[in-house]
């Protein structure tokens, strides 16, 4: 053993120099500017002083030496064997402990760094069991970050500065962002990133950025994670001139082919495709006849020799005048069984588009013979951008209390990650992106241990702390729904951007379902779309039991009421109150509980260096004004259709309408979009 | 009788006619723009439909004559005489009532207006008893509104539009306004207008402007309303090229004099002059070292033949070291007993400058030897401009807990009123102008008597609407007091404008009693202006008991702690709060106060006509905005000197100090000032 020990040790010292090297340092916390996410701070000089006995036997990759570097770093705890057994390879690991020793065990490299940070996590949530054994295995093969990165830099509804990723100087040169992206994805599980945005430019296929994407998959390998693309179905035409991207025809499978055998030849695990095809303007196989199924087969049997997989969205819907909800379903359900084994389905947990609240997609129980993959969107594109505290893992649990784990097959999420110091544009917006890993992980943790695990990991362990501001994060989706779009309601926001509240928004020669009130429907009788079977009869996408359930006003759950009927002013609900004091009280209630978040996060100053404590507290004063804005701006514009009064108990507005109407807020990728409702 | 009843009713038609001509109409409440005022609506269908019987015997003077009118037409009782009787002349009255008649006596014809006014006021405000017998006599003998008019029709401290005077179009066009500006003042008791701001421009003096001048005050005359004018003490000078206004100098008595004689040939009744001498920069008798009682002794003696009277203002202070709540004190008290017989010393009510709250100007017990006048401000150029709905009755009943009435021989009112609409800008802003003219018939009334008043001749007599309404009024003061200025804080206003908060401004090359910080005085040990013995010692202007009782932090009134004492901020205050968590309470109290405020007055929907109900809804959301963001300015400011926290059971703060410092709100005469705050 001392000999293999000494060994390690030699490897380890020079291979920390190498990765000091390129990682971020952070030394007091006094100004934590929150770059180090959930991560221990790497420090040399408390490495030298005290370094862990470490050991492993056998072949030192580059994903083994990362551990050992991590556990050198971090652990504080009994000496480490690191072994790798024979068996069927996974990316699960087991860890024994004992008073002596700690034993990580995996049949793979990564299954051992997996095993490294989780044993890291342990310690640093809490008291490592003296004997315990702990076996974990991912749920999900494949846990994969979207990013909407444009090869220009900027990220459609990325509110975290510009992309990571400086294509101008790749490959030569290597920003250190691009090794503590992989990581922190390392460490709560993601093994996959999709680099482009799904509006993809066919740019991204030319020889000059496939060099620049092995790259960035030659420094995301050591961390387990492969490297996927979305492409352009009109690549063919756009980068090499052929007169057509049929799906059937043999030029277009010869190009493809050639174009797949070059990706590999230079990242040999090279992980796929993703494709947005026939969605919002962009091309695909129905341009020429074919089916989304024949578009997707095509690509999918070039890539089968290597491994690779389609992941195909079923995010479309038309400027036809059926239900938009319905679209999806009826676009893709006719082609369950048709799809070849590598190809699997992306649809978004909800059927119109990752509103605070959805029901779940029925897509999702109406495609048995096809392997589907959710969409989540971890970037809050509909909850308030980076400026509001709004904890994301409720929303996916709540969707996965409808669709059982076991019905998807892989999670996708869009990412919120930006070139900002922390990353995700608000500190809280971070829970997100490790939520989002650890569920990808293991869907059945609940929200409240990942909030606990991410609020010790990233701020402090102490109790007071982590129980107050846990139960802020607990009831974060919550509020943002009550004050944006409680009872159902949806897609109300303003018409350029999805930041603040234009329920009123119409406009002429413009889709109908990209305005507001093709959504709400408010007029004079009541309000919300009627998708019972006496209305758009989206309900009969839904199994039986749930179409009679969200079909009968009676039985419909009161959180989707407005999703799925249209209701009248003085509809009695549950507890009695007329559903527009329901709608004003839900308001209300949203708005009155951000300001208890600030009243609980100003209580937080002694626990919470400077910086961060001032960032979260001054966010917290955009999320409460925009809270006000959004209760003034639809309860006055849908009571010109109640002509009720807002229940006198209630705090009154104090916007006008038509101040709020006259009143147009300007968005940008970056600028932070509230200094237009501050003043 | 018969015979003067039927020539007292051709008069009346004939003259109802002229009147009628003259005088805006309203019909429906519907849409009531508040251009009515507290008046009864003059409908001369009514009055042809149904003449009540009015006699008088004896010559119809122009006054008589509106008296029948205003009866003609809004009278709805028995028959009434009117009668003159000889005796001392006063501006009195006597109403008696038996079941067949109603008799008004007075001495005089504006007497009886007079008792018109008033017999229709109860009429309107309640039941007249069938058996009364009323004597009125005003209090004060001299009930005077201050214009701040410019002659090119802008009003210092006007927020209700431009100068009712259209100086250029007098004498030969006079707009209706004139003469419902005369019959709204008459109503109420108010005998006297200056006509122009203080800081006056010679050429009023002018023989061009004195023909415009006299042509107001013959509209004016027939309401019993007399005309004076501010005078720039340099008027000499400016007007007619002397080479001094020195008040000693033969030329320039011979001047006046000329000036006096020719005001006096076109005004027979003209009032006398306003000075604001050596003050802000205004020319005076002490340019050129003369002391103000000869500066005001000259002008006395050359109006006293005419019974006109010099109105002589105390409001001075130099940009000297001392304090300035001293100095009016300092320059004028030793000249007490030195002031000719027809000059009024005018003094506003407290020893600043009309601040949200000041405790008396100690010169109202400290010249026995001289005839003093107190200074209201009306308009609200420290109360929120016409945006804030603040009652000012209780802030003047509360200068007269202080100073007995005998102690001042006449008010002076800062006139509220321009070319708005409704006159004020805000409709309550009317009750202030009402009471005003109510306290200087009879300071003893109380403001609830007066607002009940008011509401039930502006609104209605709907007693859920009155008792809900004035509860607002009566509260109204105190809260912007506590959103403001707690505490005894004063002058914390921002530097350009006296609207919003700027506690921080501060600049170099301004004088100190210009800046906030010279007033508030916060720093690390506390806030406040140390007026006691300790520091300035202001307090020794007071009478022994008081000087005592403010001088004494133990003793001190705590609504006055901080304008006398710089207080620590874990000061124990008697409700045992530390002073920095009252300062909070206090602000939060003002703010929770508005919202009530709001939810009142939406209350009240069913019992306001639409336009007024919308217009004050709208305003009451202005101030509810600047309600918060008065409290946030203040509180974040003062919190970097205490460093205590805002107590947590409060709301917090919704803007950052940051936005607050670099957001600057412009103001001009006439636009909402407000626009800044709310985006």
């Amino acid at each position: 053993m001392t000999k293999i020990k000494y060994l390690t040790i030699i490897v380890c010292l020079s291979n920390l120099m190498s990765l000091v090297a390129q990682t971020r340092m952070e030394s007091s916390l006094k100004e934590n500017d929150g770059s180090q996410l959930w991560l221990p701070t790497i420090n040399v000089s408390k490495m030298k002083e005290k370094t862990p006995q470490i050991s492993y036997q056998g072949k030192l990759s580059k994903t083994i030496s990362i551990a050992i570097f991590e556990l050198q770093n971090a652990w504080r705890g009994q000496p480490i064997i690191l072994e790798k057994t024979r068996g069927k390879k996974t990316d699960g690991f087991t860890i024994s402990s004992s008073e002596r020793q700690i034993q990580i065990v995996s049949t793979t490299d990564v299954g051992l760094l997996y095993g490294t940070y989780h044993l890291l996590r342990i310690q640093n949530t809490g008291i490592v069991d003296k004997n315990c054994s702990i076996t974990e295995t991912p749920f999900y093969e494949l846990r994969i970050l979207n990013h909407w990165d444009n090869l220009d830099g900027t990220i459609e509804r990325g509110y975290a500065g510009k992309s990571l990723w400086n294509w101008s100087d790749l490959p030569d040169t290597l920003s250190p962002h691009y090794k503590e992206y992989a990581r922190a994805n390392a460490s709560i599980g993601i093994n996959g990133t999709v680099l482009n945005n799904v509006n993809a430019s066919p740019e991204i296929l030319s020889d000059n950025y496939l060099k620049k994407v092995k790259a960035l998959a030659n420094i995301f390998r050591p961390y387990g994670i492969r490297v996927y693309l979305s492409v352009n179905f009109a690549s063919p035409i756009k980068l090499s001139g052929l007169h057509t991207a049929d799906p059937l025809n043999k030029e277009v499978i010869q190009w493809w082919k050639k174009k797949v055998d070059q990706i590999y030849d230079l990242i040999p695990d090279f992980g796929g495709f993703l494709v947005k095809a026939n969605s919002e303007g962009q091309p695909g196989p129905c341009d020429y006849g074919r089916t989304h199924a024949e578009g997707a087969n095509m690509l999918a049997k070039i890539l089968q020799p290597y491994h690779g997989i389609v992941m195909w969205r079923a995010f479309v819907y038309h400027a036809t005048n059926d239900d938009r909800a319905k679209q999806a379903y009826l676009e893709f359900q006719p082609l369950d069984g048709q799809f070849h084994k590598n190809v699997l389905v992306q649809i978004k947990n909800g059927p119109i588009d990752f509103q605070p609240r959805e029901p779940y997609n029925p897509l999702f129980s109406a495609m048995p013979n096809s392997q589907l993959m959710v969409e989540f969107q971890i970037t809050q594109e509909y909850l308030g951008f980076s400026n509001h505290l709004v904890y994301l893992a409720p929303l996916w649990k709540e969707f996965f209390a409808s669709v059982p784990f076991h019905t998807v097959k892989a999670i996708a999420g869009v990412a919120n990650i930006g070139s900002d110091k922390n990353w995700c544009g608000h500190h809280f917006a971070q829970a997100n992106w490790y939520a989002f890993g650890r569920i990808t992980w293991n869907p059945s943790l609940s929200p409240e241990k990942i909030a606990d695990e991410w609020l010790k990991q990233t701020f402090t362990n102490e109790p007071q702390f982590v129980t107050s501001v846990k139960n802020i994060m607990m009831q974060s989706h919550e509020a943002a729904v009550n004050y944006m779009m409680p009872l159902g309601l949806h897609h109300i926001f303003a018409g350029e951007h999805h930041y603040g509240p234009e329920p009123w928004y119409n406009m002429l020669n413009v889709r109908q379902d990209w305005l507001p009130v093709y959504y709400h429907k408010a007029d004079s009788a009541g309000i919300g779309f009627n998708r019972s079977s006496t209305g758009s009869n989206a309900t009969a996408h839904y199994p039986d039991s749930l179409c009679q359930l969200y079909g009968n006003i009676k039985t419909c759950p009161e959180k989707y009421l407005l999703w799925f009927h249209h209701v009248p002013w003085t509809y009695r609900m549950k507890n009695n109150r007329t559903l527009w004091d329901e709608l004003c009280n839900s308001y209300d209630k949203g708005v009155q509980k951000v300001r208890f978040f600030q009243q609980v996060w100003d209580k937080m100053e002694p626990h919470v260096d400077t910086r961060r404590f001032k960032d979260v507290q001054t966010k917290l004063k955009i999320q409460s004004r925009d809270a006000v804005w959004w209760k003034d701006a639809c309860l006055l514009y849908f009571q010109t259709f109640s002509r009720l009064p807002i229940p006198y108990e209630l705090e009154r507005p104090i916007h006008t309408l038509e101040d709020m109407m006259n009143f147009k807020l300007k968005i940008s990728n970056y600028e932070c979009p509230t200094a237009g409702f501050s003043k």
